[in-house]
């Protein structure tokens, strides 16, 4: 049977809530993903992501936020790319804080959201602060991206060949862009992709944001080396990690 | 090309707005559609219709916004049905407005919102409405559904083994059906479909909801008699609507 | 004694709530009806039905909200024409919202909101939904019009001389007009009315708001064979519903 | 003609303001006013204020707010009365902040909010500078009440038999009651009239509200002498004044 | 031991709240006042009356908030004046919540606000009427300041020189001055106090503020006379009667 | 001269910024910092950088904002110490919103919001992103903090006895109490250091926030090795940072 909520009947998505399934929300953006990836590719990453985990740990899948919080220059380009579609603070603290308190009285008792988009963390926090001052106990839940349980090992694995630009710079670089190729291989434009000169980082945050704060293709740093391999194995090892999640918090 | 603007890069998206296109917003709905239909009935129609219209005009389809306003018991089954995952009225306003803020400011000047969710309809537009004091003339938006274009002889050729129960009891219904064993016929289960003896109509509304206000099964009116080739007639004399709409509105 | 909870003292209105009495809430509006209607049109009627329902079921009428949500050019001629003062739709919500909550914490158990504004309806409901939410079972409460309850075939007999044209267009036209003659006659101007040509339908809104979408008069439809008569019928047909949802849900 | 703007068409609102008369908008209050006067006394004052003032100096008096921000027990018995029905800061910010705003779309460019309800002011106040930071120079609006106008020497011409208490005192007291038998005979209910042995003065705000803040008939000072001449000598008096505010602030 | 919560260890002020003391919140603004003192003389003579009160009570005193509510002309000189640096009401609205929420949360039982700037009277109100909604009887919380306990046989002995201007008026007049005369003699400048001819009162407010509505120093009322003794006076006076506040509410 | 607006008359506030001088806003936290730290650790810090750093470029630091978004368990403690009072994000994005839109208007042209409790920066951005669109090129705003600039060779001098636990973990350990040993030594208790053996890091975040997600003394990581020369080389080398920074953008 299909993990999606999306595609299941309310006497499905009851069923599996009454049996304790776990429930994911992905939340993606609309953001420039440089001249070789589209704009949905936080959102993929996450459904991708989401549904692997499901598919392990017999949960069910939310319908996807499928924008988010404003992308920042020296982690997504920033707003000045055609394209890439934000959501204010507030909105997504809103938006977040709905759905899961409409998850919680529908009986979820285990939520993971689920976020792939950089910028979305903090909000994503304060939504799930907000729900959990309402509702406490009723509901555990849990953030969690793709990057932050990487073991440290597959960094080394996968960056081989370029150097590792840290997490915040590896926006349509190798690590995305190979997670692209394993999970969407039709979505990208190897073609395309150019050779940047990455960005200088700069450690203070400078409004109203300059036009040339990024390089003009939107790449922080070079996707050279990506591969479907090294997606699969980033997919993997990180899979390994969430599931040890579920079991240690959601026992 | 794909007309989906999250399957494009960012530099493909520029050159569409940049040419003059539309941008179709969809919005659907996470929420229960009776035993034989899947929680995203509304999504699906709404990415359907918007995509077919996209490829007859040239358009580009944004995200879609997966969670609508809540569900109300005489046009949707209401808030108690698991699976039912409702936006209150403040965060759909503000979701719908940020995103068509930043659409314009990406240049878009010709929008249409496309809610296929009958409770959207007063909040998308106080959305609209309030993008449309801030930036004037600067984009033209239009919102629709495929309802209210659709014109009356179809009804008439569309209801002809169950009579017509209005537009808002039209809930998992004929008419949805039918949409759905055309655009996604994997998703329905014509197994499961049950004879409903239809709500009583209630010219007012009541809270708390009552919880015997509509059928356990959430279904609003029979779907008996739905199939693929009534959903492509709806289709079909849709788009040639929405077609005119464009032609004439965006000219 | 007076239905009027504003004309009573604190201690009558207390001993009213405390023998179990009904509290209505009428909302109105401040829009323009054309060249032979006041601003208030729905303020009127929204008190004329209240007090006497009022004076039938030993309800109590709260004070008049005298401003409604934003007029749409299809239902009420729309934001353009002068004297049309409209409330945001959050705005309405958190008005409708802290009334409802001081009401139930004075006692109020049973509630009918009575909106005689067409656009207020999604608001109105937003903010009993919010208010239900917070005080669950201890106040039941209705939101009502005068049109939905009103049977079919008193628009047969309303509706002789001109075709009804559906509750949407009659915006200072027969039912309205022929309202304002029973309950107001002072505050209506037979010799203004004028014979407008009705206006197209039109099956999607745009924004923004066309100057030309309704006749410059505001009138959407003729009110030709108004009368104090046929204001009466719609009174006495509409007020014998209205008893009857008291009855039968405020038992 | 009448000078409220709610019996006015339209076209003779637009008439009005294109001719460049002040609009008032008056606010008043659903508040207990002790055992011999209505819960609207702060309504009915403020339109008697607006219509007298209008009359005068040829204004347009736009519908009544009725209910205004939360009655404090110290100037007007607070929220534990019955029938006291009171808005939330933010509420009458926003609902003053879109009926300024929308009339100022209509073209008004003089205008006189009228609160008579104490509590009222900072959120006026604070509606009124944020759509002056709004529209700048687009309009004038002044902010008035009866009681700061009203010279000295009118207070010792009323206060002769009962010592003056302060303003925020003079709650359901000599001058209130004065104003509504001159203004409202009606609604004065003379032989319910309590000698209350008036509140002690506290120089601090104490919050829950205790239950004992205030006698519990909710009359803050002595009504005793009250009568319709000295309400007319009040009005008198204050009228002269805002007919001179008008002089000097809208040439 | 220090008052100062900020300069506890958060187990010293876990002790001391277990222990039942007492927690005061000082509120200032960042205010022009006149040409002889500072920006912040709300902010120092708040938490000068704090330290001083919770010194005799054995109080614990919150970090203060720097920012007050919007100087108006005729209390504070008004908006127009560079240096003051002004909050929303809706801001301090709920700057106030979230502190009071979190002091109770961590269990403060005993409050007080003490705020120090005129303007902030109605939203500190606000804000504390929501916190005790919401809490109930988990927290008594008190709002004061110095000059509404202040005896009138004080004010007498304090203006002996020039004449007492009403409160609103003692804007950087005779008490602030000889307020931060004792308290910080420091940040005054006598050398440049200068003689003002006083403002006119308006019994009503203006908006857009007039640029011309005070004198261009910002001094409302004459300095002159003002004395660190005078000053001292004040203090000595008010803490009696805060003292006498804190015995009878906190028992 | 002072550098401190707060102690500046409102006319030499004026002078400095007519002449240029950037305005530093301080943001602090009140936030348990283990048992040998006061509550002010943030606060204290932001002060003593903002002051240091004014003196040397001419600028103005603004009154200090004393407390700051929740403090997250493994960047902070987390929301569960007494002592630790927090505020939502939507109100820190308000108060800073309102500050700098204030100082924009008196003339502020070159703004930092220097920032030194971790969890501030997502809701700062977002306040200053907010005033950014609304005011354009009017004023270039800055957003930083100590750590970002610290030169990774000064990391490898202040930790030399112990590891570097990394930004996050670094609460009430090394850094922070080295800086305040430097710049309030009287506010630090080096006799109630701990040697805590530090908490394990999680890749993702827990709700509701687990009680033992950290010692129970709030010291994330060592203080030992702590002293106020390490404190003092951390603000020398910071400081040349911050003038680069101020002369590469406010040139």
């Amino acid at each position: 049977m299909t993990v999606r909520m999306s595609e299941m009947t309310w006497m499905e998505f009851d069923k599996k809530i009454k049996d304790g399934a776990i429930t994911i929300l992905p939340i993606g953006a609309c953001e420039q993903h440089g001249p070789h990836l589209p704009l949905n590719v936080d959102t993929v990453i996450a459904e991708g992501f989401a549904e692997r985990l499901a598919g392990r740990v017999g949960a069910v899948v939310a319908p996807t936020i499928n924008y988010g919080y404003r992308s920042k220059p020296l982690s997504g380009g920033g707003p000045l790319f055609p394209g890439t579609v934000d959501l204010s603070g507030e909105t997504l603290i809103h938006l977040v804080f709905d759905i899961l308190e409409e998850l919680i009285k529908d009986g979820a008792k285990n939520i993971i959201v689920l976020s792939c988009h950089f910028e979305n963390e903090a909000f994503v926090c304060e939504a799930v602060d907000l729900v959990s001052q309402k509702y406490g106990n009723k509901a555990k839940m849990l953030i969690a991206n793709w990057w932050d349980p990487m073991p440290v090992e597959i960094i080394d694995q996968v960056f081989t060949e370029v150097p590792f630009p840290g997490w915040a710079f590896e926006h349509a670089a190798v690590t995305e862009t190979s997670l692209m190729m394993a999970m969407a291989p039709e979505l990208v434009h190897e073609d395309r992709m150019v050779d940047t000169q990455g960005v200088t980082p700069c450690p203070y945050n400078i409004y109203p944001v300059p036009a040339d704060a990024v390089p003009e293709t939107g790449v922080l740093a070079p996707a050279r080396s990506s591969s479907a391999a090294r997606g699969q194995l980033i997919i993997d090892s990180v899979l390994i990690e969430l599931e040890k999640m579920c079991s240690k918090e959601f026992k």
